[in-house]
């Protein structure tokens, strides 16, 4: 249930065509309750991506408890940082649904998407694949199209070169690096397209678990760039998400 | 000079119809040396936006040189952070430019941009003005329509619901806050827009100068939700601008 | 032995009527000294709760024997923080005694208290249940009638609005929160009752095992929140009871 | 405008008796609109204490326009963190306002509160008092009878033994420290009254500003107790405020 | 090899009595070389206790072979954090070694030293008593009689009032505690003997493994007490030693 | 009033020789009651050196009523980090107090003490004499002989060896040191006395203002060094003093 | 591919010599594309030293694809912070490796390297000798003549006494250091040669992993002390190599 | 005095050719005693670089003093962080001293040195060149020729493509940068000759006074960059001259 929908639906109650009682319902059932945890089924309408469901932390029978709710209730489903163990129940219970290893992440969709708009992800060095993949699978769940670039450190320029047409296309970049956090500012100087940094928590000493990344690309000299929490891959992929929607499709308010 | 031209004049040499030394001419003039700082001709052209110049840590002497260097190659100019001292200054050296107290950046454009597509800025507090205007005035400096919305704090909901119509017609929506900085996470979940949290130092004791507020917008349980720099609305300005200009004007890529 | 009692033995010593070995001797058994720990046998006089014992750090050996102590005294008993080993010895040792698995507590009341006011612990996501039963659990053990209402996130407002008028009863709310922690900000903007903020270490990055929503819920701009310290349900639990003893009981101040 | 009062609006809309318009301006109006900022007008219904507007990083000029607004519609008005400039036109602009030096508060009742219900403010050492006195100020507008305890510092323990019979009155108690915060500990071991800790940036060195006693209270040992961000005499005048009314005034709710 | 000794030495080298390479020989024979190791054996001498050996992070091998170094030139051995698979095998290789468990600590007298003077350690809590231990046992080490009290918490204030006579005989008093780590602050108001404060890691949470407890200690309100590292109760027990061996024994600067 | 007295005056009551409300009122006058601050004037009894009024953050006003009432009970008074002003104002109001400029100490003795017992205080650079100053006027005033040894930083080794004759007489030795605060341990491989560390902020960047030679003072190899707050000259000279005390005159507790 | 043969083919493109598409595969074959990873093959000839490759956080499959692309491709390789899974591995799939336990590097070169120039490896102590050996065959790996002398503590400064001739002779040092970090300071004073300072992460407590011993050497008031982040024996080991073989081999900008 | 020279004192002293006391005075005449600061007049031959002052925390007076103390023994002086007041002093005092104004440095050569080998030095932006010049200095003061390059900042790689050939020259590379620190990174994948990385507190909000520049530095992908406290030039330019006097004057160690 979206925003027009709402207003739609109080206008209604207040011509007296619908009664209270039952736009409080229609209003109430947009979260399923499961006795510990009440699901909030609209937040695909009202935001544009499905809820998703952070499966660290909760028990296996949580998630699979879970899944069987969006499952019965037929809407797209997204769970992220699964578990081995949690990923093997999550199989067995839900047989269409997919299992992504690398970015841990366990997911169905009731119908599939027709990708469109480009975005593009890049990752500094091959320890930050876990997490670039975790926002290209959320990019693509979203609707975009999903283009991975990797190995891309500031040590080799030479390596960033070959891949700057791509970036140039996309309708939003996001940057992955941990260590030092350079990448962002180096790309951001280079395009001019909207650029998402994920600091990652790879390194040691004082990387600080990602602090290090973080603080680098927050105090990036090249301006626009922003920034998620680090490791959050989930969260860098519904930004581009965001921005590819208005562009690939809803582009309407331009003028 | 954008990619574009680089990649032409580099065949041009291949080619042979441009010798190597003027080639390398060329690009060098796209810095402006003025014995102690490289001005960056062409990042209007490559990043979309003019090269900014901070103005804090400089002295008088040294904004206003910039600032003529600017003038005598007509290219647009956006000085951000720039005190009272440096402003009087300016505004005697480049009469035709504009001085915008609250958001404390002198600029001048070399002619008026159209304004097209909606960007739209949520101050949380009265006290976060100053860094709401930064981010106003550097996306109208990149071409966007902006609308600011001030005092929209969670502590009174009452308040965000009559500006939920014009977020949702934004191409990118900013939301500065201080304190504790939960103002994106509520936006986040009402709205499907591109959003910017601009964490602000307004605050006290534990705030640590802007790092509570910081924090809360990395953490945001809404998803995609990005983060800039603690006070850094000129870097939020530009991250929206990079989004608007593909809604807006080049949404091309959509399918 | 409060304080009125204190006193009046102290008076005795002054008239001679009660000897200064006999007074020093009742005071000291004020405490139960196991060789290696001294129980306040005294504390739920003094504080209007029993002292609870921390079993995380001690051995299951060391559990035992303070638990056979309390009930050897026949005085109420709340172990927390009880491990799956410290448990299962605690409840061969101590029949009588309960077991809250989710909230980790190990508890023994010599008789069954009458509950009075209402306390109202809210949990804004699944992962925070476990903190906010431990809050639960404590305030029950203290006399409170409680309430938990669950997954009361920010990002989906409509799920705050079926509980306020629960909240508008309580004596005594508890919001229990992660990431960015921003729910008694939006809480303590609706409400007018007591309201004490928990801090969980649930999230990731730069949460911080929990500064991020601690340092949110520190500096929420809605004015009478207090905190405890991150995943201190217990601790909430008895801030909540000092609340409620006084408002359902003891209420005799007020002029 | 509180939530019984809203609710009730609803249903005249719901009935057809209130149109929808007029119900939206009569909810509208609950901010006053000053083209700056928007004043929170129903704060003082909705939570029980007014709006205080905090003066730091504020003009002069803001202050008075904002002071002005709320003598305009006679509310109870609390400004915090008052210079001396802002202190200065304050007076001036509103004769019948009252300048709390120590406190840094200027305050204008429409009409004087009955006192009802005692809060004691207790202060580690002398430096500490401009925070107990904001506390003790607030706690006052509120409605409090308020009791102020100087110089109760641990180093010396025969300093407390005084006060307690005072303490043990309280509907809550208010303990206000600087350097290693323990005044809290303690008190909170001899009373089973309400008690809220304030920690101050008294101290110098490893005190950073306030943290070494914040963490100390964060971390007590004494059961119950809950904690303020740094110097916010305010914040925890509220909370003793929202705990008085209802021992004072409303304890109702009790069995 | 004292600093006496050395002088001498020196002199007998400018007399010519002492060749320069036999001198060289005598002072570099000092340490003894493992290959991997130099043991450091006029540490005794010089600064009145054994080179104590951190065993964690070493190998078992290198444990045993380090012991062995020891009792083969029959000096005095301190071997401390040993684990249970390095006390193994230690107990093996040096049978006439003494086994602390709970202060984790293997150690070799060449011959039983003579206790003289009073050292009194207080442990706060049950969980401190492991860091209480290897203060007694460092200190009884280096010639000290040693009492320890244990759970002399400030939350019970009547638990700390028995045991201030025997305080007030010690030489040197060692506070240990977690938590707010308010112990030091109370006992420096009451006694007048050098004290030393040790922060435990017992806690969660804001904690931080220690910190606030040594951030409390640093900053106690207390005059004259001083801090050691987190968990160091082996550096507590030496600086005791180096205060009690001059007030026992050597008290002979006073005038 | 010391601890012996303490216990008399309450067997006296127990005996029934001395009334009840007289003993009250002879150990209530033990602190002097300014109307703002309550002066803890046993202090020197129970801990062997005055109370010290910190007075950073104390008006002139409030300096000058505190030193007046030291005055009129005659007692000992050490106030300390005096501003310029303060010292103006304290040199009038107490013509026969001394002022120790570079130590920001305004002392007054009741009569000349007899210096006994040596402690030294090591300053590394020119730029910690201030702090070095503040812990031997301290130490002076509480009956020490004080010595003061400059410029004895670790880059320069040749330093520290003419001023190890006086460390090894010493009954205290304070060490005070910036930057990367390596005295202490260097100095606590060389002597055996008991070793006192003070960091100061001297440094810039990571110095932190004194948290890297917190640090490395906290952490130093040497073992038996203990440390104090930064810049806190006056507790180690109070540390000293407790120390040298024992020492000194008192050290009859060593069989 | 180093700068000078970059030019010259780049100048051959200008002259027609050589096609683009040609020059385009000749720098791109620079790179090795594994699929997952694109290993920088020129490395060695634009820096000096063969890109290593870290180990931690990548797979076993990984570590071995990546190794036989190396020998393939018959370049130098260095692996370093091996596993001992990762070690067995490597060690079947490249019988010519060889593998340094201590410093968990497997390496191998295509043709034994001269060995020229020294560079000294110092340990303060035992359990930093890992580190040093990472940091001793970085070096060695990178054709110097090492040295490594092991517990050099500033505690028992006549361990360091008998090293300074060797350590006067090297061209570049590397002091390893844990605690509290004090050895660069101590050598910087003593030696005038390049002196490169690695923290370890050796400690407890307050030493937060390496920071205390970090902080230590980044504020050394020894001039000329550059630092590596904690732990990075290889990053010493390298910066000694870039200054070792300018000093060794290529001296000839003197003048 | 040099080592070569202190070990052939220490043999005439055993010799008998001189005496204990005459020795003893010639190596106690190293330093200067100023009565408040002892100068380590050998330093420059020990180290290869005069003992540098600090200015910053010294009056005006001990600033003179201590030049005049430079100048009556005729050694080389740098004084550094010179405030205005503190250079208008010095000038007067030794006219024929230089001063460095953007540097903040006040040198007095007693001789021109004759430069040797090439050092240079990197400003990331304007804002950096304070420090830079601040190295530029100590590396020119300690015999080195110096270049310095201003604007090279990562985002506009362009910009620093054209000072390659001159860093591939140098002895020593010091790049200095704040923000993000990204400069080392980049350039250490370019070149091969030794890098220094200086952190400059230039930023803002998340640049945390150069803490997030200093993490990437030590963070850097690039292999063999070592770093120096934040805003150091003087330290870099001091490790830069270590390095360079090898490479230039001194290289025979090389086989």
């Amino acid at each position: 249930m979206d925003s027009t929908q709402l207003t739609s639906l109080l206008e209604s109650v207040a011509r007296g065509s619908v009664p209270v009682d039952l736009a409080a319902h229609s209003i109430g059932t947009a979260t399923a309750d499961l006795g510990f945890a009440r699901l909030d089924l609209h937040r695909d309408l009202r935001c544009g991506f499905p809820e998703a469901v952070l499966a660290s932390g909760k028990s296996v029978e949580d998630c699979v408890a879970i899944a069987a709710a969006f499952v019965a209730r037929d809407v797209r489903m997204l769970i992220t940082r699964v578990s081995d163990a949690q990923a093997a129940a999550l199989r067995c219970a839900v047989p269409d649904g997919v299992w992504h290893e690398r970015a841990r992440i366990f997911a169905r969709d009731k119908a599939p998407l027709c990708a469109a708009g480009l975005v593009v992800i890049c990752a500094a060095g091959t320890s930050d694949l876990g997490v670039a993949d975790e926002a290209a699978v959320t990019a693509a769940a979203c609707g975009a199209r999903v283009e991975l670039c990797y190995d891309v450190g500031v040590a080799g320029l030479h390596r960033i070169e070959p891949v700057l047409p791509l970036l140039r296309e996309a309708n939003a970049v996001v940057a992955v690096a941990g260590m030092e956090g350079a990448l962002p500012s180096v790309l951001g100087g280079l395009i001019d397209r909207p650029l998402i940094a994920v600091p990652t928590s790879v390194g040691y000493g004082t990387s600080f678990g990602g602090i290090a990344a973080l603080l680098a690309m927050l105090n990036s000299c090249a301006a626009g760039v922003t920034v998620t929490n680090i490791d959050n891959g989930f969260g860098a992929g519904c930004a581009a998400a965001r921005i590819n929607r208005l562009v690939a499709g809803r582009g309407t308010h331009g003028s």
